[in-house]
């Protein structure tokens, strides 16, 4: 099996995680959150998301978010953005970093952001060169990448091409995106495998979820393609509106524990990550999916019962 | 990626599954899940195992179980047994297949069943004689082969000098389990790997636990090691009274689903075990960790609203 030496990991939890909750987080508690993220040296943090207020009322808040930790640079802040406006409104607030999502399934991406594939491609023209002008760094996520809700599977060959379309611009980063949890260990690879051998020294990252138990098998199986960059969600929060009852993101502290555990760095604290978890469920009031945390680590020890 | 064309399925709710759980199901409740599973056409099914009711009351109905469905010979049925008298209980009833569990870590064979390591392989001599005479099949677990809560770490040498051991006796298969979830795949890939190539032609398998999420990750990181024999446990019932919360065993219809996308073959009905495991859970009067349960099959398409 062949690994990687080091892994980076990309938290989602601020933006992904909390945009399906019901209890809609105050800047003190996201700050919580990220002083916690950032103590156990979380390199990447995707604090939030510009998106009209009234589509996603979790994230309204994260340009006062960003505002109040930009003080510190050591990490890469991420937001995300919709469009234009939203890009616009990120450089505004200072922000480097900036996360351009749509679906390589035209179904999807029309249900979502009211676009076609192909239209959105056009948008990304106009981010790309809107980036470039004001210095900012653009990641684009392709939702739906190994599959979607509404019209099934999506063929290789589409996410290829998408992805030679994709590399015409100025962009820093591609995340391809099981968003309803629907990628395999097997389909992982081989389309990892293909992307990579094609664009070799591009970054390429993946953001997977657990909805069908799959999510921590899909991250070895992409690590064993070659990708070292994942989104995860600290206490594995997120999810889909599609599958109420599943489990959401893939977990951050249940996968930098799984690399700890395989001598993959991530140069993350577990201990600090584990205290983020249990403070996030402590605000959010519910139990989370993680496991690490009800289980302690692999190298928990206990007495021997007299 | 390299995977099997086919995968045997070991179902172990009905013994590793109920074990832990504070319901005791009826003789008739087994029945009923018996049924589902093998209407699924589970092709192995761990029914329960002859210990001491007084240790394992949930198992104590396992005799009467057998009895009841024992007219039906196309699956394999398996009971656990401890010792000699397990053994000789089994074979009363007209069991065909046992197997027999200790530890490959001493302190924790010494608090399981208050024998050494080495008084373990002892015992069985015996009962590989006895299991001969009377023509059923024996099948060893070697508990905690990844990781022992009380010691720690289990050097790979020492799974492979007890599995040299063990293959002096006339045993039909060696399970390697998981017991509290310790096990990541990389170690799992690296150890089996050595001891598919060590004794190339005889039958291994594996049982995990999802305890810290790794499960699933790990089947398949076995499966690239050739090994193609796994336990796992309807609605992933089961676990560890190490890890309270965790969850436990890795869960039979997430597992089937899996393969089952990677083009793997079971042979199994996968609607039918979905089924089986919402029975389990309305019999067990709560929640169980299982996820395709919950969000459906990768395959199920959703209308798009209009």
């Amino acid at each position: 099996m062949r690994l990687a030496s080091s892994v980076t990991i990309n938290e989602v939890g601020l933006r992904d995680g909390l945009q399906l909750e019901s209890k809609i987080l105050s800047v003190e508690e996201k700050m919580t959150i990220y002083h916690l993220l950032k103590r156990s040296n979380v390199p990447e943090i995707e604090f939030g998301s510009f998106v009209h207020p009234r589509l996603v009322p979790q994230m309204a808040n994260s340009g006062e978010l960003f505002a109040q930790i930009q003080e510190n640079k050591e990490e890469k802040l991420v937001a995300l953005i919709p469009n234009l406006k939203g890009l616009e409104r990120a450089k505004e607030m200072g922000v480097r970093t900036v996360n351009f999502v749509f679906s390589a399934s035209n179904t999807h991406n029309l249900q979502n952001v009211r676009q076609s594939t192909q239209e959105s491609l056009g948008t990304l023209k106009t981010l790309a060169q809107y980036a470039t002008d004001h210095d900012i760094s653009l990641h684009i996520a392709l939702a739906t990448s190994f599959g979607c809700p509404f019209e099934g599977t999506i063929a290789p060959q589409h996410i290829m091409n998408i992805t030679e379309e994709l590399l015409q611009y100025e962009i820093k980063r591609i995340t391809y995106a099981d968003t309803t949890g629907m990628a395999n260990p097997k389909q992982v690879y081989d389309l990892m495998t293909q992307v990579s051998a094609e664009w070799k020294s591009f970054e390429f990252a993946c953001h997977f979820h657990n909805t069908r138990g799959m999510g921590m098998a899909n991250i070895n199986a992409a690590i064993e393609a070659g990708i070292t960059i994942f989104d995860s969600s600290l206490g594995g929060i997120g999810g889909c509106p599609f599958a109420p009852g599943a489990t959401g993101n893939v977990c951050t502290e249940d996968v930098v524990h799984m690399l700890d555990e395989m001598g993959v760095q991530t140069n993350i604290d577990l201990d600090g990550l584990i205290q983020a978890s249990m403070k996030l469920k402590e605000i959010l009031g519910h139990d989370l999916p993680g496991q690490v945390v009800k289980a302690g680590k692999s190298t928990r020890r206990y007495p021997v019962p007299s």
